[in-house]
């Protein structure tokens, strides 16, 4: 059912913007349940290729399959998956008032104190990311305990702090001194960056800058 | 109820891996019927925080909430929406034998001839993006017609090419000498670069390498 309705969306036969049957009518041209049909549609809207609305009928969307997933990955995983021993590197942890760049991207006001943590994470030994984070305590009052040396924060966070929201944004920055030093590339090199926050309902969690080794990709599929 | 159930997992009343009561108990619990339960534990779970499985019943999710997604975006809405004036310049369309990394994205075979185009967008006469494309004609016979002069390929293939799956890659990369004149800047400087991949049921559509002016940000949240 939601083979034909695909099928007939790619061939054309159905166009953008096109009011397609409703349920009813459509339940009947398959011989199938409205409840069928309904799932059907609903599978298909949520992969973009239909608009569903209550009053307006089911329309053809205009710009079909828009939307791409991707998961917010453990780093370690990443590294296991390529096959490479994971190893970390904690470079400094300590709390210090917050920088105008975290307050902005927070919302949390000047003056504010956090965890800021600078680590490395390697593939058999070689710099795979450049970690640069900061913690908001109130948020989480846990962290005062953790150590993460042991546990390094990517997963440490994971595990303590489920989120509501969280804010990615992706640039690439030529490598700075202090970029060059912790992937030992040579400075002006190309870095997918990646800057993500998330939130719970007491405010923002975390603040991460990740600086990706040289070649690294960022995949995603719909 | 799911403003409840996502309260009890944020607050840690719930805790990662903890089996959650059934539907059954929930909805005497809440007072509700079973099919309003059903649903907002369904809600929970396409956001991430929950694992629904038939017969293991429901759990809170080890790493909730780690999907995020993103638009594939409309390059002149983007440009607009920045309040900017579109214009954009075709540098070349030609039929071209498929080069090497192309086969290797699209899976064509060697000696396979694409439509290859070459354009940049602007926006108040500043490069944008620069966008390299390959489009397969066996895909997609209109494309003959198509004049991208007129209206940029980007929009043409978004009304005339319905995809059923995409890949999308992000990535960073130094200017290389074409990147620096189509963009305006110095050779050397850090761009993001976008590789999206399109298939419908006749193969692939497309493939485009987009380089986007430095300072570029590409945004998601969950």
């Amino acid at each position: 059912m939601a083979a034909e309705v695909r099928r007939r969306i790619v061939e054309r036969e159905w166009l953008q913007g096109d009011r397609i049957p409703d349920e009813a009518d459509l339940a009947v041209e398959f011989g199938a349940a409205r409840a069928t049909v309904n799932k059907a549609l609903q599978l298909l809207a949520d992969e973009g290729l239909l608009d569903r609305k209550r009053r307006a009928g089911t329309r053809i969307a205009v710009n079909p399959v828009r939307k791409a997933t991707f998961s917010i990955p453990i780093v370690r995983e990443q590294i296991e998956a390529e096959g490479m021993v994971y190893s970390h590197r904690v470079i400094a942890q300590r709390d210090s008032p917050i920088p105008e760049d975290v307050s902005a991207r927070t919302g949390l006001p000047e003056g504010s104190i956090l965890t800021h943590l600078r680590a490395v994470h390697y593939g058999d030994g070689k710099p795979f990311q450049f970690e640069d984070r900061w913690i908001n305590r109130a948020a989480l009052p846990q962290v005062a305990g953790a150590d993460f040396r042991a546990l390094n924060a990517n997963e440490w966070l994971v595990q303590n702090a489920p989120y509501l929201h969280a804010d990615v944004e992706f640039t690439a920055a030529n490598a700075d001194a202090r970029d060059a030093r912790m992937l030992q590339v040579r400075r002006g090199q190309a870095l997918l960056i990646l800057h993500r926050t998330t939130w719970n309902d007491l405010g923002p969690i975390t603040t991460v800058r990740l600086a990706c080794h040289p070649g690294y990709v960022m995949s995603a599929a719909s």
